[in-house]
This record gives structure tokens, sequence and C-alpha cells, in this order.
């Protein structure tokens, strides 16, 4: 009989085995992170991609404990195609989310697993394997683990923007509207941080910033911030209030007020 | 007799005594970092600011353990009036560099702390107490230790701009025409990525990126980079190619030719 969220009887081991997954993957990424090959691909034209070689070795590792472990589920991964799921439960993995900043060795990129059902993802991770910290939200839990053992996630209680701390990707992706829309609601917050990539998320999900907004996102980037932000008491909608979708744009916020200003202003 | 960068003769023991200093700074400060308190300032107005009671903690337990052990030298930090050196070395010292990341819970702060005599800082040390990761540099060393163990530092030799890896602040700092300088800079390397405050400059030291351009950035800002990246084989000036003075601007590159290539630019 498939499992789907409701019938999930087994809690404990699909906790463990998301746990796994995060696992198998630090070992496939770390010996890469900041290694000489990465140094010399900068320099050379080859066409070797060494931050694309971590990202498949850890999908690959990944997609082969799933083949053993639960091998009804479906796989959505960055890298390789879509498998169908057999038992209406989907892993969505993107093994290295912020490539750009693991190229630069920044301690801010994240592996990203989220396990879906038709109506969302309900169990995510987003682990960075350098600090050795994990955040983990869904089925009941909502934690962090990391330099300073481990801590429940709550979001904040912030009620005005004007005293909200927003993390984006900005300025170097969106449209041009998309750009005026968020500058819109980045001149009504007391600070504005960039470049984080998905650590922005488990910042929010922790309860250190209050929103994220974020355009040209992938299905796959958002499927684990959303289940961690909501078991932590946050949302993540697109930016018409919407559930995430295919428009790529994204906005998480702490509470529903914080998250209604800012839906406001990026209308318009 | 006192010394001056010639005559250290003890090297071993100002080594011993920089790490010290930085082990105080982490002590002073990591009990602070994601705390509760944090939150709640950030939601009320009563003038309590706990960032700058972490700095100051850090700066009066260095300067605490400096009176006792060196008393001769001088002591420039951002806290505090300067203490006048006797000895002609100077420790300049910013417990928390990067206090907004810090207040949103990045792990891309640091503690500068730097020892300079006439001619400018010939030691440093980026530490990120969080990651308990270590940039040392100046005095023969040159290393960082942390997750990855102990390993040597060195600049990357990226020959080519269009090849560069760039960080900066901006674009939240310096002037509508430091912009437009630093816009053109931008416009012809690989890769730009923000918001990393002192954390940059390690990573150039470490040979993980090859351009950091900072506007508005103090004394007690860049001491402790120069020193680390010079012991690594890079190079700072300000954006005349001059000794970093009291302008704010700041170039450091990974070598003389990516240092020529973007000052050029940078003089428009």
């Amino acid at each position: 009989m498939p499992d789907d969220r409701r019938t999930l009887s087994q809690h404990a081991v699909v906790l463990e085995q998301i746990e796994t997954l995060a696992d198998l993957a630090r070992e496939a990424i770390l010996p890469w992170f900041r290694s000489p090959e990465l140094g010399a691909a900068n320099k050379t034209a080859e066409g070797f991609d060494p931050v694309t070689q971590a990202d498949r070795a850890a999908e690959q590792a990944l997609r082969a404990y799933l083949q053993e472990a639960r091998p009804l589920d479906g796989i959505l991964g960055e890298e390789f195609g879509p498998k169908a799921s057999q038992s209406g439960l989907t892993w969505v993995i993107d093994p290295i989310d912020g490539t750009r900043g693991f190229l630069a060795g920044t301690p801010c990129w994240g592996v990203l697993i989220a396990l879906a059902d038709v109506d969302g993802p309900f169990l995510g991770v987003i682990d960075q394997p350098y600090i050795s910290e994990r955040f983990l939200g869904g089925l009941g839990q909502a934690w962090v683990d990391g330099p300073q053992g481990r801590k429940a996630l709550a979001t904040r209680t912030t009620p005005n923007l004007g005293d909200a701390i927003l993390f984006t990707t900005f300025p170097e992706i969106g449209t041009t509207a998309e750009q005026a829309a968020f500058k819109r609601v980045e001149q009504n917050v007391r600070l504005t941080r960039y470049g984080m990539d998905c650590y922005a998320y488990a910042l929010l999900a922790a309860g250190h910033v209050d929103l994220v907004i974020e355009a040209g996102l992938n299905p796959y980037d958002i499927a684990a911030p959303i289940a961690v932000i909501e078991a932590a008491g946050g949302i993540v909608t697109d930016w018409h209030g919407a559930r995430v979708g295919e428009n790529g744009q994204v906005i998480a916020a702490a509470n529903a007020e914080l998250h209604a200003q800012a839906l406001a202003l990026l209308r318009g």
C-alpha cells in the first residue's frame, strides 16, 4: 500500500532516511569543496567543471540509496531526469544549491533534500556540510544541529516591515520589473543582506532574519526551504500569495503580518 | 628595548599571543551569536544593542590581556579610544567585523586582529568563531586552520581579469562615483559575489577568489586582511595603487597582473 503524508506510519524511519541522504551528500561533496581542482578549473577552458562533478556525484549517491531504500518513490533532481513516483511521494534534490558560492569557497551554499506529495513538500533538510550544520523541518520536527548543538527552529514574530531583516540574491537575478518590485520592499525594511543562497532560508527558519525574496528559482531550489520554514512557523508563497509554482518567484516570511506587508509592496 | 618588526626576536611568543587574543575574542563573542537577546533587541527600541555589547566585551578582554602581556604596545580598536605605543608596535582590533552579517546570523563576520609598526600591519588574524576557522598570516606563517584541518594559504595565479572571481560589499556602500568605478571592474570579471565582509579577504588569501574591492572602510577593518593577504602572496592597496589610507578605498588582488588590470578600470 503506497504511503502518503497522512498514512506515513513510520515517521522515525523516513526521518532517519532523509538524514542518511544528507550524510551521503556531505560525503560526496566535501572532498571537492575548496579543492585544488576547483582553482585549476577556473584557469583552464577544457570544459572540466568540478562543481558539476561534485553535484552529480552527490545526486548519484542519493539516487542509488533511494533505489534500494524507497524504490517506489519518485525523484526530482537538478542533474538527472525525473523518476516517476509509484508511491505518491517524491524526493526533491539539489545537492549543491549555490554553486557560485561553492565555487568561491563561501560556507553559504547547501544541500537541499525534500519529500513531497501532491500537496507539496512536507519534510526538508537544508544541510551545510563545511560547517556541519543541518536544518530539518517536518513530520513534527523543527531543529538545527551544528556548532552550538541542537536547537529548536522558530521563526520571528517581528510585526512591522520597518523592523525586518531581508535577504535576497539580488542584484544578480530577476527581470527589470522584478527588480523594481523588490526595490519597493527593500526601501521599507531595516536591513538588507545579499548573496546567501539557500542559507538565507535556513536563517529565516532559525529566527535570525524575517524575509527572503527571490526570483528565477527552480522547483528543486525551494522545496526543502518550504518544508523547513513551514515547520518553523513561517510562510512561503510566490509573489502573488499563491503556492510556489513555475514563475520562479518566492517570498518567505517569518509570519503572516510581514508576509502581507511585503506582498502588498511586491504587487506595487 | 622596544621591539619593532626587524628586532622582534621572539616570533613564537607573539604568534602565541595573537592566537590567545583570537581565542579570547571567540569566548567573549560566541555566547551572543544567534542568541535570543539579539532577536529581542530587533523588536524593541530601548537602545540596547547586543552586537555592540558583544563587540565591547571582546575588545575589553583583548585590551586587558595586552595590558598584562604587552604593556608598551599601542592599541587601535573600533570601540574604545586609541592607546599610544611606547614600543613602536600597535595592535589593531575589530572584534566583530561585519556586524550586520552577525546580526542576521550569517557565518561570514569575523574577528580581526593585526600587529603593525610604522610601515603598516605585518601580522594578522581573521577568525570566524562559529565555524572555528582561523586565517593567520605574517612572521613567516600563512595558514588556515578549520573544518578541513590546517592548510597553507596561497593566493591564486589567475592572470586575466576575465577569469577572476570578485567580491564586494557593494551595492550597499560607496559614493555614486565609487559605484560607477566598481561597475567598470564588475563588467569585466567572470563572477561577482556580495556581502561577505572580512570573510572575502580570507577567501582571497586562501586562493578561492581573485579580487576584493570595497569603499568606506576604516583602518581597523583592513589591517588584519592586509597582513594575511600579503603573507599569502597577494597585494592590497587603495584605488590609486598606494598604501591603504584614510580614503576608505581598498582593492585586494591575488597577484600583480590582476591588480594592475583592475586598477586601470577603477581609475576609469
